[in-house]
């Protein structure tokens, strides 16, 4: 049911190379199909957009119906439970006053003789989000996405998510873009949508950088577009690992293994552990609680293939395996886990000591869970509010200050082959 | 010789499309060739290298030569003079402590109950930058590249730039790489370089993010392994804009504008401005300086495609001309430029006042002068400290803070049809 892996004594594991087998370069067919509907739609705007609308989602739409109206918003209240809108708001609040204690200052420094250098920071101007439809339809994500933009100062917070046919949209959708503060929704999904909001059409406008989960389509989508306007990371499938020592509770690790892995077939769940008994028990848990979940299939197939239970001889080599797969979410059930931080350089969300359940992070605590997967911690970060703002470096020179420079970028200008580069300067002492 | 273009009384143009119309999505037969040059290396390695390496750049490779060694650097810089040798020096220092002033710190932050959340930083591990060869080989971009990642804490540089032929690597380029820190320098280019870099060779190290300027196929080749590494932004033609008024000097904004005009055919300088008298004035700096340079032809087909002086009616519509274009390199020629600040969302870097000459900004004041460029200013920064850094979160909760929120945690859970995900928080106070 799940792969035991004995990585003591410097045995190695193909364990490594199988994670990493998830990726994939090339999706040939898709990626053609993907580049018609996004050159279709650069070209023909909303005509292309309603075209693909009608053939992928069956559904007409029109400039006319195309965004989700005041009246939908608040029938969509009415539909959600009281509980579950109070729930939305509280998670709201935890997520904006994280998030804002990642605002960033705009700076500046002087020197001698009146030099001033800088940084400047603004909000990018408008962003977009693809919110899933169907059984995908995830109002924290839609939190997660829209919350740092919110806080970020972002203008103009613009959702797109498929019409959703004779259902239509998932209300806790509409209610968390509207707690989130979502200026306007569209009711549009796919390949199409991506297009639409990275060139602009008609009916929907043009943003400046484009997140949010979605399908192949939209991932291939969102990287054709991608210096056209800005994308987020793209995500891959879910992962936790769970670092445990003997003091970890062998039922709650189980439990948080499973929450990864009931995602998705391709989710993974890895233990890492230095006590022979935490496994035994962790693999009795597993079999123990997958039997009463609904995904079963879903998470039995991902254990199976992706999951792995791993032996090491000590939390040094605990952490080893943690830097080397650069898990999305790891937790450290361990004595003294604040111990460990140091040591932990590619990871995604850490969660620490045996009462961070993961999902306490997917949904609640105001950290993101828009975070990096397949060995992406490696260089990507969780989504913050930092990637909803850009930076504009700043230099002011005085001529005095010039004038003592004057002769080294002169002779760096010239070294380059770079005239003008050099006449520039020259011109202001002549 | 360059297009006027009157701006007031709310007049439009077709500037602002032939600006965007430098951009390009496909590039057909070039996006198969570099598709199969990455796929290849990723497949065989070295050998693959090698083989580009003799068919493009007609230098035979081994894994014996293909690293520069000490010996080239120290002979290097016998061959750079005394006095640019201090240069590069200055700069990089320069350049140094002013990315050093752009570093994070770890922070965390408390809550009731024992709740703990945090952001911890990371330098990325491992960096590649890729230097082009011929005349493009700029020293000044291989300190802009390798600084901020020393300063970041990345604990192994890589370089790659072509072999060079005969005449070999260009001198300047090897003390650059050497004063701003870099370890490893392999003589490799072109797309071959980048897919080596994305995935390792026998030779290669494998890095986590690439950066650095090129050609069209180590630009697409760079977007093809986005992913498996991070990269930077891809660069686009160099793009300068002088916002002038009464008070600006023509032969200073002019020479500037030449500054750029010279980098590329491509490349783009417009004046805005609301003096009549200083359109003329520039105009006229602008054919008697354009004859003494160079790089003539350059500057005066970029000149004629793509530069511009425009006249608008105050200062405010100068501003709205910026922020539309989102410039690489702004200059406020003004009165009290400090001033308009503020107004300015869409700009890589900006110079302000009358000596703050742009080349300035590229050599030596200690700002990135890799900037974003073709408009994307609307969302991307100057390199800097945080490109190669990456962040964590952190959450930790006691039993008791979970306690507190556990229903609410279960009941988003739940909403979502995702039982494991409930399950894990139940699973603790059962």
């Amino acid at each position: 049911m799940i792969q035991f892996i004995d990585l003591r004594a410097n045995k190695d594991s193909d364990i490594f190379n199988k994670l990493a087998s998830r990726n994939q370069i090339e999706y040939g067919d898709i990626q053609d199909r993907v580049s018609d509907i996004v050159n279709n739609v650069k070209k023909n705007g909303d005509n292309a957009v309603f075209e693909y609308t009608a053939l992928f989602d069956k559904v007409e739409l029109t400039s006319d119906n195309l965004k989700v109206s005041p009246d939908e918003i608040e029938k969509a209240y009415g539909k959600v439970g009281k509980e579950l809108i109070e729930v939305i708001k509280k998670a709201r609040n935890n997520i904006a006053k994280f998030h804002e204690k990642q605002l960033e200052k705009s700076w500046f420094t002087t020197g001698e003789d009146g030099v001033i250098l800088g940084q400047l920071y603004n909000p990018i101007e408008v962003v977009g989000i693809y919110t899933p439809g169907g059984t995908a339809a995830y109002p924290s994500s839609v939190l997660m996405n829209a919350v740092p933009a919110k806080v970020a100062g972002v203008k103009r917070i613009v959702m797109v998510t498929p019409p959703g046919g004779t259902d239509g949209i998932n209300p806790a959708i509409l209610v968390a873009a509207n707690e989130a503060g979502v200026d306007e929704i569209y009711k549009i999904g796919g390949a199409q949508a991506i297009a639409a909001l990275a060139f602009g059409t008609e009916s929907i406008p043009k943003v400046d950088k484009i997140v949010g989960p979605g399908n192949i389509y939209v991932a291939l989508a969102k990287r054709m577009v991608y210096g056209y306007c800005d994308i987020d990371m793209i995500a891959g499938p879910s992962e936790i690992m769970v670092v445990a020592d003997e003091t970890a509770n062998p039922k709650y690790a189980a439990a948080d293994m499973l929450s990864q892995a009931e995602h998705d077939a391709l989710a993974s769940a890895i233990l890492v552990t230095t006590s022979e008994k935490i496994t035994e028990e962790v693999k009795r848990e597993l079999e123990i609680q997958l039997n009463k979940l609904p995904r079963k299939e879903i998470a039995e197939k991902s254990l199976k293939d992706f999951g792995a239970i791993i032996l090491v001889d000590d939390i040094d080599s605990a952490v080893d395996v943690v830097n080397r797969i650069a898990p999305e979410h790891l937790e450290l059930c361990v004595s003294e886990p604040f111990s460990l931080i140091s040591y932990i350089k590619n990871a995604g969300a850490i969660f620490l000591g045996n009462y961070s359940s993961e999902p306490l992070g997917d949904y609640y605590a105001g950290p993101n869970h828009v975070l990096p997967t397949s060995g992406t911690a490696r260089f990507f970060s969780p989504l913050n509010v930092s990637e909803f703002m850009k930076k504009s470096s700043i230099i002011s020179y005085s001529k005095k200050a010039l004038q003592q420079v004057k002769d080294d970028v002169i002779k760096f200008a010239e070294a380059e082959g770079l005239k003008a580069h050099a006449n520039a300067i020259r011109v202001r002492f002549e």
